[in-house]
């Protein structure tokens, strides 16, 4: 009988499998996915792709029955991409019952996003949950330009020991910088025009810190002015710690990032902009 | 690319391994563990036992510290018994950091034995689902004398969706009729000699229920105060469904299971039985 203690050691007496990456959507494809499904292809030999819209991350009054469902195309963008294997259940395949048992994240799930979004983390991470659980993937990609999410999965992953890698894929920008975003359709053109606005903010608020500035709340709070200036309604800009998105430390040298969500016209958008370097700290 | 929406046929096609059968346990082994190891052959070629004292599912005021730890000897009874493969993690190998994500089970994990030992079955559910995600087993046994724990377990696990098989072993006993646990070790003679009234009591209740009796309530109540006549301190006793531990429904023809939880002298001890044909029902 062999006897293992470190999880490591006992994972290896146990592997047989080959190397799957996994990149969940909820469709509606566009280049920032299509780059997450290319990046795929690096960490593995075969891709698969998630497509399904998870009504547990909507609040009521959430944009659940408005969200665009294109499977049509959104397959021909896969095929394409070279993805291998495409996971696409209904409804009724993820949820045939009511769904009772959730991950629960901790108080990060209450706050930034999760403030304007009550249990939509908790929602996001049950989904995800059982998602690896049925793709079973050594790797996993997410953008990053759902910040909290990415970072809020891979904590869960670490947390509850599941034998995944997270990888995090950059955000893709249109040329004028705004973050591509299934929600970006629902903007007129006079509001796309403005839209690039938020990461230009952002770009702000990263060179002021990187030039050596330490008032954080004060950055915050004249982003959020100016951006309310030019017709946006914002819930919040903050600055924060990469790793667990908690306060930074008073003169501490953490890497940082700078995230913001606000409303324009019918839009809720969210961007965000990692700090590497803080001037100074 | 293969397209597949039925999460079985998904899972088919990322198939590649045998099959493991887990059995986790929290160590000083007795006879109903080794019968759950000996099952365990039956369903799979690779046996895999745990040894873990699990700190999260114990409340300040449990036996956390008070628990029997007896490694050498456990290790020679799983040996014995023909167990492939043992993992005896440390605290640090399963909690490398403070907890943070949990499984959070739905109302029941407050009920009957949830509510006298609160966040015990958030903590039940929350170390198997990280020994599932370490040891990927494809079935895995837990004996129905913790029958609450066996039905959170199970519904736990087919709601997230992970592809275990979960099979409840039978309670092995005394030939008085007492269920094996490691909390008889408490015992004085005497009161060893007066436990294994609970499960006379519990048998007398089916036999009730068989015969036709349909006033829980009132049975419920005599045998606690029967229990309480001799000696011991009585959390509850219920007759509930055997699926989900809810109340029966008036006049159905559901399966039953008569639980109980009492205190005789440094011991809480707990029983159960399952009524599988309630006459007149």
């Amino acid at each position: 009988m062999q006897i293992h203690s470190p999880i490591p050691e006992l994972r290896q007496a146990l592997m047989k499998r080959g190397r799957v990456v996994f990149v969940p959507t909820m469709g509606n494809l566009h280049a920032g996915h299509i780059a997450l499904m290319t990046a795929a292809r690096a960490h593995g030999d075969t891709v698969v792709a998630s497509i399904f819209v998870n009504r547990l991350q909507f609040g009521p009054s959430d944009d659940f029955d408005l969200y665009p469902r294109t499977l049509k195309e959104d397959c021909e963008k896969l095929a394409a991409a070279g993805v291998d294997v495409l996971f696409a259940p209904t409804e009724g395949d993820l949820y045939p019952e009511p769904q009772q048992y959730h991950v629960e994240p901790p108080a990060i799930q209450n706050q930034l996003d999760g403030e304007f979004r009550p249990g939509h983390f908790r929602g996001v991470a049950t989904v995800v949950l059982k998602l690896f659980n049925i793709v079973q993937p050594q790797a996993a990609l997410f953008g990053k330009k759902d910040y909290q999410q990415l970072m809020v999965l891979r904590n869960m992953t670490r947390q509850l020991a599941l034998p995944i890698e997270i990888i995090g894929g950059e955000t893709v920008r249109a040329a004028d910088g705004l973050a591509l975003s299934s929600r970006n359709g629902y903007l007129s053109a006079a509001e796309r025009a403005e839209a690039p606005r938020l990461q230009r903010l952002l770009q702000q608020v990263s060179a002021a810190i990187r030039a050596g500035e330490t008032d954080f709340a004060r950055l915050e709070r004249e982003t959020a002015g100016e951006l309310d200036r030019h017709g946006w309604k914002t819930d919040y800009v903050a600055v924060r710690r990469q790793a667990d998105l908690q306060l930074p430390d008073t003169g501490g040298k953490q890497a940082l990032v700078v995230l913001a969500a606000s409303r324009l016209g019918p839009a809720r958008l969210i961007d965000n902009l990692e700090i590497d370097a803080p001037g100074g700290r």
